[in-house]
């Protein structure tokens, strides 16, 4: 507390991110990065711009990397915003385009970044709760609001809505504007992107963090309407005229460019998200069904933070979240199949031991 | 317009960067970036971070850099924020620090990104003129107010304030937070850095865009009392846990590690400016003098906008600005010597052919 802080500052809950260890020994299943590193093509092309180029300013519109995230996700660059990871693209959203006078809905159990958001642009919101087997309904989403926003998968479940109920979602809400936050959708989910071109009211956003393995370099995008865009735009040159640097503009383009990577690390993580899967049930877990980089379970019989607390000392972490209807559930990162391996055995250890 | 933005959007009126034009040929005098690259341990060590960890998030609180910039100005990690580019630490600044219930106070001409964060965020404000000649006075400063900020040198007029008068305004407004923006001040001007120990109402602001070339990275930090940078680091969690990538973190801290290139690079453009300036009051310019890595001179008898028009012509740029006051004067960033030398001799063809 202090004199000298703007009022808002005084009620703010930041938003507290997953552990970044300094040690490097540990096996790191708690902020659901990519086992397998970024395309070489992509390190490669960064390697090119790593030069005395560096002392002038980027392009201010990346239009670059506007332009290889249109031709990939078929859809005009005037439809394309980029930012600093989707954290940034998000928070530009909420204050663009979220605040309104009804509340902005999302669901009770969810990314946990949104009602900070909120906080941070005085934002009212209200929660829906997901449904008992944690799955969010469309249905529930029938009711006075400003504006909707959930993951698709959501997260920290998982769990994948259908194109079809999005859909319905749209026609429901004509004059609402509806974000689709799909950090999670390459990992076996059908995208929403394509319905951009018939619904307005639609923004979607996406993420290089997981899927293209670049958490480190923080390149997020979203894409709707041009009108949707603009908002963004006038908030984003409202705000800082260069969020994206010259390596990350050239990275995320090459991302969008090595199609064949992309797809071969992605049908691994999935693959071993099912294997993972399948052996935590075996050890008596419930796994719900997952179409992310991650799978949330519990265990019947064990208690989930003393199972994070003792793994931990196993030199493996995942994440734990101490919130109701969800304390029981472990959120585990897809590592490769030998980090998978060590977790598992651990948990045989822990809950048959 | 649009029915699905908040209703704030509408009346944003961004700021507007000077061009970063995708021809390679132009001699590019507009954005005050430096002529030359960064520090060779600065790539060196970038390299190293290119590799697999990129698939890993950054450390969110950039201990390392903190740490770094700590060292060098003789503050502690707790004194220091850190951000994507001073104008991200602005910005935070600015809805951190800088929204009270009375208008904040800065120049007439300065800086023109701060009446847009004032937009942004619904910050009241007043503007203070210059002098005739130019000048920041701190006794214009005397008046209620919620907050002061100036750039220091001021921008773009290049005029250097000294610290005595900073630290008389900031013993006038003991209960007002005085940000002193100091992009500028390693081209000859004394930092008030020092000064926060015994201000715990000052904030300086400084990027590693200019003196330290690195402006194709995006870092900026500020310096302040701890109370302070808790604020802004409040504002920071709720928007953007990962503002500076792992590339930008390492190459960033190593920049504060070769103190012998940045030393030199400063005196490289110090001289070279000085040249320019002695060059250009030869063509008949009145210069005014500058602490910064720029001049802002004007023509007793060339219109500047014609001016400006026939150097891009020539293949020159520099930054002309639309505004009362300073509407005949141009703005120019200190180039190479070879670069000084052809605008020198276009500006002569110009004004005496």
């Amino acid at each position: 507390m202090s004199r000298f802080w703007s009022p808002i500052v005084h009620a703010l809950t930041p938003y507290v991110p997953g552990e970044q260890p300094k040690l490097t020994q540990l096996i790191k299943l708690n902020t659901n990065e990519n086992p397998y590193g970024p395309s070489p093509k992509v390190l490669a092309a960064m390697q090119a711009e790593l030069a005395d180029t560096l002392r002038l300013y980027p392009d201010p519109n990346a239009d670059k990397l506007k332009a290889a995230i249109a031709a990939y996700h078929d859809v005009s660059p005037a439809q394309v915003f980029v930012g600093n990871g989707s954290d940034e693209v998000l928070a530009h959203a909420f204050q663009a385009l979220l605040k309104h006078n009804a509340p902005l809905l999302f669901p009770d159990i969810t990314y946990s970044f949104y009602p900070v958001y909120c906080g941070l642009y005085g934002i009212d919101y209200r929660t829906v709760p997901l449904s008992d087997t944690l799955e969010i309904r469309g249905e529930d989403y029938r009711q006075d609001c400003g504006a909707i926003i959930f993951p698709n998968p959501n997260a920290p479940t998982g769990r994948l809505l259908p194109l079809a109920v999005i859909e319905a979602l749209l026609d429901e809400h004509p004059d609402q504007v509806v974000v689709v936050d799909e950090a999670y959708i390459d990992f076996g989910g059908e995208s929403a992107i394509p319905l951009v071109q018939r619904y307005p009211n639609l923004l979607v956003v996406q993420t290089l963090s997981k899927s293209r393995s670049l958490a480190g370099l923080r390149v997020g995008f979203a894409i709707g309407h041009p009108a949707l865009i603009e908002a963004l735009d006038r908030v984003k040159n409202s705000f800082n005229s260069y969020p994206l640097d010259r390596l990350a503009i050239t990275g995320a383009v090459v991302s969008f460019e090595d199609e064949a990577y992309f797809q071969q690390t992605c049908q691994a993580v999935i693959a071993s998200r099912e294997t993972l899967s399948a052996a935590l049930t075996e050890l008596g877990f419930e796994v719900l069904p997952s179409a992310a980089n991650f799978v949330f379970a519990r265990h019947p019989k064990h208690d989930a933070a003393t199972l994070a607390a003792a793994l931990r000392e196993r030199a493996i972490i995942v994440r734990h979240f101490r919130q109701t209807r969800i304390e029981q559930y472990l959120r585990i990162s897809i590592g490769t199949d030998a980090e998978c391996g060590a977790l598992v055995s651990a948990l045989k250890e822990l809950v048959t031991g």
